[in-house]
């Protein structure tokens, strides 16, 4: 069953995020999102978070390879990279009309720093809503994977928070699937050991009836 | 008169900051006011926000010589130098008993992105205290200066924050005045464009009697 379109915001583009854990299949899955949106005259940025601009990709490099830091200052480097994605690339695209697909967004805060590290999930939900000034997803796809198989799937060496216990990302899908749990209609919750090309079918299908203009 | 010394905070240590616009002298009067300490045989540790910290250096040339930021990320970057900095060197410090004196802290934010950026003043502080854990000074001393006197003192070339047109200095000046009044028994007012040794005085006089073990 295909949900019916959300009420759209005051922008006219369509914001899209992509959550799910290391190795999930995201990055394969922005790729063929964007080339079947491009296929059919959209607009479409493609970007992730953290590291979606140049200070983002300062603030990434701290975050992922730089030295040890205690939950509310990775909490506060990741909604800082946040508000600087939303303000300076994110809503000057939706206000375009552009469909943005972004790896990650606030619900890797939620998930990481509030469910596996302990922090306040509604603080750090505070945190981001401020940082972007209460920018939602019009859709938030969740590429839900055992954490076991997506590492097993990861190439090179681990960054700082791949290297976590399983303990840490086992907590961290439970909370991705408990947001989605809770709303809905704002989430796509899909298998993501099924093959990549059945899980772009699934997205296209539920995207289409989002795009600005009607189903494609 | 010399007020009476305020309840010592769970940390054995004494936490001083320093604050004002720029060119009020407040690295002179720290580098005194460490040499004194020192002098007195406690251990003295000068720091200073943005950049006292590895990560902090990172984010102090993001904030002072990079790219223009909206004002909400502008806070979140200050916010998670702060976060970083009580978490890995002031509050370790104070912990062992030091006396910390930084160059500038919680105030600089109130009145840079609160009062002068036109930020939620209130939501500016819940950010730092929760960046913070509560951690405040337990004297912070403002060097007041017309910030017009302020800006003839400045050597070398002004960065992103001091090449604000004078009305944004001038907004700057009265909120740190405020903040001031406003808890006069945690604050030391200090005319600037005092000679440096008669500030070094009074200041030495004021914290004479916080000092860990009694008046010095």
């Amino acid at each position: 069953m295909i949900p019916p379109a959300l009420p759209r915001p005051a922008v006219p583009g369509l914001f899209l995020a992509l959550e799910g854990g290391d190795g999930a299949g995201k990055t394969t899955q922005a790729a063929l999102l964007g080339a079947w949106l491009t296929a059919l005259g959209c607009e479409a940025v493609l970007t992730r978070e953290p590291g979606g601009t140049a200070l983002g990709r300062v603030l990434r490099e701290a975050l992922l390879h730089g030295e040890d830091l205690d939950p509310r200052t990775e909490a506060l480097l990741f909604a800082t990279d946040r508000a600087h994605h939303v303000h300076s690339l994110v809503r000057p695209a939706l206000e375009r009309g552009a469909v943005v697909v972004t790896d990650r967004y606030i619900d890797s805060s939620l998930a990481y720093q509030g469910g596996a590290r302990g922090l306040d999930e509604a603080e750090v939900r505070g945190l981001s809503r401020w940082a972007t000034g209460d920018l939602l997803p019009d859709l938030t796809i969740l590429l839900d994977l055992d954490p076991a198989v997506g590492a097993r799937r990861r190439e090179g060496a681990p960054d700082r928070m791949e290297r976590e216990a399983d303990a840490f990302h086992v907590r961290v899908r439970e909370r991705f699937r408990a947001l989605a749990a809770a709303e809905p209609d704002r989430y796509l919750v899909l298998d993501a050991a099924r093959a990549p090309e059945e899980l772009h079918a699934a997205i296209r299908e539920r995207v289409s009836v989002l795009l600005p203009g009607g189903p494609a």
